[in-house]
């Protein structure tokens, strides 16, 4: 889509071209981020998209907000929270879906490099999963019945699930997540 | 401590050269993890090692190699197995002082790191902590008592103290770790 108007180097940018280059930048991100020993900086991330790192700095200021702006756009609706009737069933379908979105070498790479790059990433990638388990929670108690504090549902079902993709070789896997909802929802 | 040998630009490495380089690359590491917004890359270690970069990527390889190494070093024989003679005392004990170890700013920027570098480094500092429950789990039944397994005890312990440091900006207490304990052992 050509521009509407030219593309100005000031602090006034058109929507078209601010969208344009979000887009390039955000891809420069995913791509990098698969290839194997590629550093993740803001003049590689520039290079790559094709803009001034100047352009990057000023609207990120640094790897670490960058990647919260792409964690942002990933993490947002991504999964549709399950509403099955049974607090056991959405649970079981929520930690399924985590745990094949968490074995996708895409999300790894993009998990643990907001990890890496500390700052406010690993806050949106861990807050987007938790509002939509604190839905799943607070429809049950809408139903009248109990449910399990939202820090408990973490400690049980997000953590281990992190965990595993992060700090092990083994993916998690859609029955091994199902079993975690077996122990948070005994009996 | 004075070398006996002098330094030479060579593959064969006299032990005490050897030991100091290590040493100082080490150093650096941990110096510039506590360093907001500094990168950590090869070249970067290097110039604060004061060793030439040749020799850290021929040692090395990678900077995820690299933080293997000085996670090799920090996290093996750092806490002390807890025998209580009491299952659930131990895995108190155990939980509280990794809680503790996970609220040091040092470790914890060192365990991101090790995260974002992607490679063996996140093996390495998961394999010690697990060692370290399996040898509780074990001596609990080679007291003749069933215990969780180490799967179980991983998902129940290992995991939401982890995910706690390196996602949120919560820091894991000793308390909390302590009723991490209660869930997996009711009653």
């Amino acid at each position: 889509m050509p521009a509407t108007t030219p593309a100005r180097r000031t602090d006034t940018r058109p929507g078209g071209r601010s969208a344009r280059v979000r887009a390039a930048v955000h891809q420069a991100v995913k791509e990098l981020l698969t290839e194997e020993a590629s550093e993740l900086t803001i003049p590689v991330v520039a290079t790559r998209a094709g803009v001034h790192p100047t352009t990057v700095y000023r609207r990120w200021g640094s790897v670490g907000e960058l990647l919260a702006d792409v964690a942002t756009s990933r993490f947002s609706g991504d999964i549709v929270v399950p509403d099955t009737g049974s607090l056991r069933a959405d649970l079981e379908r929520y930690a399924a879906d985590l745990a094949r979105d968490l074995s996708d070498p895409d999300t790894l790479a993009l998990v643990r490099a907001i990890v890496g790059a500390g700052g406010d990433g690993a806050s949106v990638c861990r807050g987007e999963r938790q509002r939509q388990l604190e839905a799943i929670l607070e429809r049950e108690q809408g139903r009248g019945h109990q449910a399990p504090t939202l820090e408990r549902a973490v400690d049980a079902l997000l953590a281990p699930l992190y965990y595993r993709a992060v700090f092990t070789d083994r993916s998690p896997t859609p029955e091994w997540a199902r079993t975690l909802v077996t122990h948070l929802l005994p009996g």
